[in-house]
């Protein structure tokens, strides 16, 4: 299932600062940033039952927001693109 | 359509805030804020193509980026939702 993930985490404080670099890192695991707060990831159900669950714990619900929407597969390749990120690669070959 | 739009703009300078705040204003015309750099919009295929040359002409392309999801009728309601922010209605009757 491709899954578009988009995160408001309130930095204004330290602990805050903390949050977002573990929400960050929860979801580099799984999938490609595209924008500051915005993860495209591909993953199987159970892999996003399991980062939804990461994700719960580690925000503070009352400052914090995450939405996870799931998208049709090629979504990602359909999206518009303005401006200065790029396009990741999803279902292409892994180069090490 | 359901577009889901998502920018990251660099405001470490007055001339980013400025178009930071009229991104988010042309966004606001055209639907729902769900978190600071996400809108959800419902737009017809023509006023697309209008928000998006609006987007890019204000936008600085080296800097600024902005990427726009097209979805299935429907996504925006079944998106998971963790944490502070609320779900906006879009389909509903609107009471002025």
């Amino acid at each position: 299932m491709e899954l578009l993930i988009t995160y408001d985490v309130d930095t204004t404080t330290p602990a805050g600062q903390r949050r977002l670099r573990r929400v960050a890192k929860a979801c580099e695991g799984m999938g490609h940033r595209v924008q500051k707060s915005v993860f495209e990831v591909v993953c199987e159900p159970a892999q996003r039952v399991q980062l939804e669950a990461d994700l719960a714990r580690i925000i503070d619900t009352n400052l914090d927001s995450i939405r996870v929407y799931q998208l049709d597969r090629g979504t990602f390749g359909a999206a518009q693109h303005l401006g200065a990120a790029v396009r990741p690669p999803h279902h292409g070959p892994l180069i090490v």
